[in-house]
């Protein structure tokens, strides 16, 4: 322990420690950071007690989900935040193991239903629940606890939208005023005084994070981006449906939800906030037989005397200091391959053949980047960490 | 003899037999078409001399590639086509089988190479040649011979085009003047009487069925259309190249030749011809993990007043009595899956968010209506046989 | 109707329509088999009245899974057997189109429940209905009609090994006593007789295929047989199971059912009748990330003094007229891919390193000559056709 | 080399050292081991220069290849080696960048020639090189470097039995005679002091960790070992193959070398070893269409009076300790899919029907726990570091 705290001194006296990583400040009793000896190595607390070995405790609610199971797995080597609270309703009462064998290394905390969990346990919570059951349930935990929602139950600013692409009300009015969009790269300073921060949809983080800049640059048009993008199937979730078996998928691609995608109105309401005006997207989604992995592809036309360099240019300044949104280099077309099990963004800007136009394409891991990793990235802000914490595994590639 | 003539006659008589089928008329005395008994049944000529089996003698250069393969598998339930001549220069000497094992149960010639083929043995050619090597080959064909070309090398009217895409001047600049392009369902006439047949490329296929009508009915803009294309892997053929490992293909997707893929100067001369006036379009490729199948959705500007319906609708028409060009019901989305292995073109439009706007898609597999299978649909047109004549194999599902 | 059964005459008179097709003889009065104009054609009955196309009207009982969608693909370009009944319980009310868009270019029957069937309009069944309620429905059919079962509820001789096996007792005993188990190259005879045939398993059609004349030879013992068995996922059907999730399968593999698979008893069975004694063997499938396609990798022991090269030319010899067994060449592996689609089996023996073992190796399409395909060839034999009718598609590669 | 023994000794003398990360004390300057907070954090040395971030300077031969693309993505999150050194011949003056885009959030050194490398600049080497090559390169290192050979070259005590296999003369002799075979978990001891570990075989390694307990305990008996192996396609290597196209692999699968595959020796050396007679193996490999991935299935015939128990206790306490051999829980199925990505075996027993055999299943990441993962494992125990360093990443699953 003092071993530990002494580096932590000498480190930051010699302000060396986390070179590009933002100054840590705990206020909060509860996140006490105390960057114990264990805590600092990569590796997994498969043979202590869960309570004892990393020093925030952390609460995942829907754990027998993909998303939940990624969060899981980046946490393994996180060395400050332990999973201590694992809800699963339908799962209730079984080991996380035998719903994910590939955890099986692991030390971790039984399912039990969310009803039966006791908050007070932990300081902070990954809600991986699904859409239109969430709101309930947020409302109902401690107002002491930090918390990442996955779902899309608080994303919508407005309500009545919310209400419109969700066919129900809203059931948690007065929460959604407080919460924070967590586009990481966008909204840093933001989430670091969240309280609930509503993680991005994957669709909505591949489109958001070259469109922002360049509409807030005024570099591209408002009318008429059209975005194709395509998306591996691990997005559906584990449910067990006709359309999603191996047979239905392998071998194959089709669009679906075409222009009525329930993740439009989040980017709209991303795009129009900095275009500071309504802008309407055409947003064409397709199923691909992979299991991870997003691309969008976005058609757009660019502002008057205005050039890819520009628009490359500006990405590139936008995300020059960013760990994980990548601009490649010009003419180097970005793979979902390059990006599989990690956090990172890569994109690139290429000339269209009909003059004024412009390609972007950008790709992420729908699970990482487009859920839990930027889940994850958010909570380590909100908590006053390093926000690459847990999250430099690289790319598994092939 | 007789009795298969007399067969036609009688079906023809009563006005019943090939209902859909267009009439034949057979001029050329090679081409005798005597619809033996044997040629009737739906069978393999396994246990007989390739020779005698069937009437029209088949040549097929560059049999040991994936278009070529797909040929032979075609003809091998073609009732009146039977291959005689097969040329593999790498491959000289080699049977079929120990290539292609798949097509073990065929009897078939043994390969051979091109310089030694005797084409005066055959009827009719399939040249599956590598674009760029078609030309001196098919200059030097007798002229005789009636010639489906599945290369580039005689696609593009304008020979300077070629020059500027393809990076060498044209080798056959006099034959290119009596080539006809063989889009089935749109020239049908013209191949009809042609000699030499320039076979479209897949996304030329898979794009121009569905904008050709429109665009001819005036109904959506010349300008901005946007085709964002998906393919499998099998149209970069069987070369072996570190780019189409399974391990760099499988589980994930990339763009490739953004804006300048070879295909565009194919497609824009189908557009162009069409309305009558240079049309520019934005054509983004992106290779899908997936061995066969081929998906284009396009973005397209509507004319003024007009709607998705109007679209629809003429698409309907256009398509109402051809075989191999289905548009869906309204709503249901075309999926590659539901044509693998098949000549089958499904197509269907859906309204865009953004008014004015509508979303064309349409699926084809490569291989076939991209590439061998509209091969032989020409080539049963060339000779006045009904066009769907060993292709009515119903797509391989799942 | 009158033109048919004039050119059906024409062409057995003339002794020489289907060359190495087995005599038909049509006893049966509802086997009419008229060969009509229409039906000699290699195509899709898209334009007219179901009911007048063929000459056997065909009932498919379970039309909503993969095995029935697979029969009624092959069936588009049988000449004689149209599908005019089609049954699916829990999608009644249903076209096929909506269920199998990719079936979209055939004319079939809108699907009804079973129990408004009339069976009395049909000349054939397949029953493509899940295990453990075949029994009840088959017993209630008609005794005139011809039934091909592809379930497993007629497999098992025995009544005692169904109840253990299926965990319920054999609700149709008395009729368990006249069926054929219709693996066709080796009960063809009985077949040909048969009215009711219990159509193999696809494990076990892949594995009795080599064994069984190895066995009766007495090339190999009866002791130890170790077999390896892959299987695509498509045999387990089309039900919404989270194991068969795209996410699941794709980039891993796994054994399954180990010593416990329900083919076990339907495997000894076939080995154990040939072997005259009761043959016990070590069966372990594996679940594959591929659609369709089944191996088994086989390891025996060899009689004393028998070679592999015995074992080779045994299976040569037992196969040389079979359409659909092919031994390859010495040395040639067998793949999946190369059975793709087809009704094909491609088999071949390897030396082991130990001495006095040896290696089989056969493949199949598991959802064609491992049920749909071997079902057509049953029903073709039992009703006078030659086998092979509407089922020389050659495999789909690549 | 000094170095490393120096931390090797003092760890050894302390006697502490491995429990699960002991503490570490380093005296070398290169080696300053100082647990310097910017090492011990989970991070890429993105910003840094790459000499000075991490203690010991690792080189890596032929890291244009899968392995050693692997072994740069494990490296980046451990605190200790850094990469500073790396060649690829036909690659030279590339960036690793442009040759492998997944890793470009990380700085690393261009690729050069072997023949430029100034081997006097680190410490280490991982030597990825094609079987063949190896002997001469690895000759010519200085001997104070610790080396990991990936590549087949050493594998073979027996120099006679690398002739027959391999097809030519073994081209070190003398240094055979010094190398360690590094299966860590069975030769840990020796690992640790040795300098040239050859690095076993993908199948060598998921067949050796469950037979080795068995055999050394007498449990099984030395014949009729029949081994079933599947392998994923990346073991192949990136080497443009037309196998090993995506259109040749997909959706189906095929054995290979049936009988001759060159892994052969190196299992049967393991297993006679420790069997203490001549071990003859039936090994069967597949090629599985998946990247990553090993399934061994293997068939055993237990000795007289034991039972599956027996061996699965065995197996529990044989690798109770161990990190990455997970034996599961009883009648739980190892699947590749929960080992993918990360360095963990996973095995199990189960009874087989016939009397007397037992089925053995274990699975692996071919690319870490077959080939770099356990590289790395190795060279950490080489240096005296944890052997989990960098290596405790969670399979990625789905």
């Amino acid at each position: 322990m003092s071993s530990a705290s002494t580096i932590s001194s000498i480190c930051f006296e010699q302000g060396c420690w986390f070179k590009r990583e933002r100054m840590i400040r705990v206020s909060d009793k509860r996140v006490k950071r105390l960057a114990s000896p264990s805590s600092l190595s990569f590796r997994v607390s498969a043979n202590s007690s869960v309570k004892s070995e990393k020093d925030i405790r952390i609460g995942l609610l829907g754990a027998s989900g993909y998303t939940g199971a990624e969060i899981v797995r980046l946490l393994a080597n996180h060395p400050h935040f332990g999973v201590t609270l694992m809800t699963a309703d339908r799962k209730a009462g079984q080991s996380m193991e035998s719903v994910f064998p590939h955890l099986r290394a692991q030390k971790l905390p039984r399912l039990i239903s969310v009803k039966d969990a006791d908050f007070s346990t932990v300081d902070a919570v990954f809600c991986c629940l699904p859409h239109g059951t969430t709101q309930e349930i947020i409302k109902g935990l401690p107002t002491a606890l930090k918390i990442v929602d996955l779902s899309a139950d608080f994303r919508l600013r407005d309500i009545s939208e919310y209400e419109e692409w969700y066919g129900q009300p809203h059931q948690a009015v007065e929460l959604q005023k407080e919460v924070v969009y967590g586009l990481t790269e966008l909204s840093r300073e933001d989430i670091k005084k969240a309280r609930l921060v509503a993680n991005p949809g994957c669709y909505p983080t591949s489109i958001q994070l070259p469109l922002v800049p360049l509409l807030k640059a005024n570099l591209i048009k408002h009318e008429n981006i059209i975005i194709d993008a395509k998306s591996g199937v691990s997005g559906a979730g584990r449910g067990a449906k006709e359309a999603n078996l191996y047979s239905e998928i392998a071998e194959g691609i089709s669009s679906y939800g075409v222009t009525r995608h329930r993740h439009v109105p989040e980017i709209e309401q991303g795009l129009s906030d900095v275009a500071q005006s309504k802008v309407t997207v055409s947003f064409t989604p397709h199923l691909m037989p992979m299991i991870r992995g997003m691309q969008s592809t976005i058609y757009v036309e660019m502002a008057s005397g205005i050039t890819t360099k520009n628009l490359y240019q500006q990405l590139r300044t936008s995300y020059e200091d960013e760990e994980f949104v990548k601009v490649l280099d010009e003419g180097a077309v970005p793979r979902t391959h390059n990006v599989r099990g990690s956090n990172y963004c890569f994109m690139n800007v290429f000339p269209d053949r009909i003059p004024g136009r412009a390609i972007i394409i950008s790709v992420i891991d729908n699970l990482v980047k487009g859920a839990s990793g930027q889940a994850l990235q958010n909570l380590n802000i909100m908590l006053g960490f390093p926000e690459t914490t847990g999250l430099l595994h690289q790319p598994v590639f092939p």
